[in-house]
């Protein structure tokens, strides 16, 4: 485990009890505090650090990385030059600079005042470039659901299902960060009984509650990278949610998969949480029945005990917390989404993103999107103000949180908040 | 149409009769001249013509465009500073650089013999940063032939293939250029008649005949382009060879389409022509029948015609040819695809590359896939060596060629070829 995650570990920054972003956790994004550019930062209680600053102040020259890297507007440089060792090397001293015991930075008052900046006043931009996007679709109860909500329960999974982690490719340009809005897409649809499609906004907006694993450089085009290799390869993860029209979608999707129905809008938080800030949520996951074919076997610890709670704002400021589910309930693991992913030769880049599929738990209180939680539409949510959610609505905020505590350190996320407004 | 299409000009650089860049051509690359970087470049007859070297001698200077975009790796920066008009006014600027009446370049000997090089000393590299590369399913023919295989040949086109350009995501990171070999992909399969999958090297590795335009920047997320307005984002096509795997296809596909059969590998040829051009060879697309929804309505001379020939090597050094199609053979045009593209408000980048899914004219020499040529292996192609193909053979080296003639002019595309080696 890396000395970043020490639970013992105390910041000369004040971190309130409550907060996602302790010491022990450090996730890298791309901030623009008051007077930079958009350039790599950490968040530390309710600060963030410029890393651009730290870098010219000489306080990161050791570490063998070009300072302009850290003057860039995305995180692939600094990912591509550094790598697995090179971001760990990074948050560690990181660690260091932030450590109450530690007086470099803290005692350097003109520094501290360039350097760290109150989260409120900096706007955050995508952390990453993302080359390639693909998405898996990796929980049981999701795929579950859906296959006996769409075709049949006694049949509910596909052949392959069990056999290999189902994927696909996704659009890389529409990933946006929390904060910006979504305008409802319209698109071709074809209404219950009808024999013409119609054209019009779409009805049955979604979303889905996924995480999303970022990359860094893999291997060259034709070799693979086994499940024991995978999580050099893994930087950290964002929430991820995959906005979904749902009626433009059961239109569009056969016989080549989702197209217009999600490429509008995927909304990411903007701060990427290290698969090592994450070491203390290991767990195992489910037995997996029957065996897989052996290069998709896998040493235990695979999972992450991570909650994952998804909120509808109606428009009053209040929140409806609509799910409450868990990143655990995975039937394929990171390890073996990205192995398969590269099983036949497919490269990879830093910052590619790749998403879980909509987690969803056994129980309906977990399930990750409105088309489960509201059964198709049968089974309404009631809203704090009376109203109620089928779908979501213009005027709604969707926000997910992701987080857990280990041995009186919590690690979270942030959020990812979206608000949808009308067709643009 | 563009005064660089004028077929009477002639160029002081010598162009054979059956050259596919004569100086009506000028098609755009990103080539390493002798001693040079890889850098913008244009095709002319046998030779190819280094932008940086131009744009340093200042020829290019007063088309507004920062002298540093010639020196670039790739072609996004050029098309994202000129857009249509930028790109056009450059394309036209050389015409006249490489007129035979134009002493400007021609005169200078020092200048000519730092920028224009022999295309044998040159190494082509990817035109274009691939951002997003979508591929359509938009040949009739091709749809047909797969789902009267597949389904039934009383049903085959499913029943929204006639209402939109039916299309989905794939990989950009695995897009090469042509000369660059490829592995056969190892992968998931299930063997006809058994319950449990394989894992072994794909055994029905094949081709798609295809072509690809590249996009300019596109609106902001949210916004649409209408056919109307598409061709001002279209800077230009490449020939696309979408390898597949068809036994991982047919066992991964459902029910999010095609991934690791397609992603593995997908070679194009390395020089963009222009859709300026390809003016000459416009001509309409077919009645569409049922009538699309008002957005996918369009003007006439929608379609390009364009030979399309795929030829096998087996390694002897003699080309068989396989098959002779036409870009004509769409049923859904460029414009189409790409205002349903953006109907939802998906965003475009420059360097997006978008591709026609194969393209099969009615007879079967027409047809554009091993699939359908040796109808899924029921009736293998001969060789001039005597030798059979139902699918491409470790060894083999696929080759596609595009070109057409008008008014005494031949327009083409070079190539695209892949020798295809046994898994890394």
């Amino acid at each position: 485990m890396s000395k970043a995650n020490d639970p013992t570990l105390k910041s000369w920054v004040p971190v309130p009890a409550d907060s996602d972003f302790p010491i022990q956790n450090l996730p890298f994004g791309i901030a623009q505090c008051p007077g930079g550019e958009p350039r790599p930062a950490v968040a530390i209680g309710e600060h963030v650090l410029d890393l651009g600053v730290v870098a010219e102040a000489g306080l990161l020259d050791d570490l063998g990385v070009d300072r302009l890297l850290y003057q860039e507007p995305a995180l692939n440089g600094l990912m591509r030059a550094g790598s697995k060792a090179g971001m760990r090397a990074l948050r560690e001293r990181i660690s260091d600079l932030l450590n109450a015991e530690n007086g470099t930075l803290r005692d350097d008052a003109d520094l501290v005042a360039s350097a760290l900046h109150p989260a409120a006043d900096v706007a955050m931009a995508l952390p990453v470039d993302v080359g390639d996007y693909t998405d898996f679709y990796s929980s049981e109860q999701h795929a579950f659901n859906v296959g006996a909500m769409f075709r049949d329960p006694d049949n509910a999974l596909l052949p392959n299902w069990k056999r290999l982690p189902v994927g696909y490719h996704g659009r890389a340009s529409s990933i946006i960060p929390s904060g910006v809005p979504i305008h409802r897409p319209r698109g071709q649809m074809l209404p219950a009984d009808a024999d013409e499609p119609v054209f019009g906004p779409c009805r049955l907006l979604d979303f889905e509650l996924e995480m999303a694993f970022v990359t860094f450089d893999g291997k060259p085009l034709g070799e693979s990278i086994s499940t024991g290799e995978a999580e050099d390869y893994i930087f950290g993860l964002v929430i991820f949610n995959d906005w979904s029209a749902r009626d433009i979608q059961k239109w569009e999707y056969v016989p080549l998969g989702p197209f217009l129905a999600k490429n509008f809008a995927s909304s990411i938080s903007p701060w990427i949480v290290t698969l090592d800030a994450l070491e203390p949520f290991r767990t195992d996951g489910p037995v997996q029945d029957p065996a897989v074919l052996p290069y998709l076997e896998q040493d235990g610890g695979s999972h992450v005990d991570l909650d994952l709670e998804v909120f509808i704002d109606t428009g009053n400021g209040e929140e409806n917390r609509v799910s409450l589910s868990n990143f655990k309930h995975m039937y394929w693991s990171m390890r073996q989404q990205l192995a398969h992913h590269t099983v036949n030769g497919c490269n990879l880049n830093a910052g590619d993103m790749m998403a879980s599929g909509t987690i969803s738990g056994n129980d309906p209180s977990a399930y990750g999107s409105m088309l489960e939680l509201s059964w198709r539409g049968t089974k309404p949510l009631t809203m704090a103000d009376g109203s109620e959610r089928k779908f979501i609505n213009d005027g709604d905020s969707v926000i997910m949180r992701a987080h857990n505590s280990a041995n009186g350190v919590r690690i979270g996320f942030g959020e990812v908040r979206s608000l949808v407004l009308p067709p643009a």
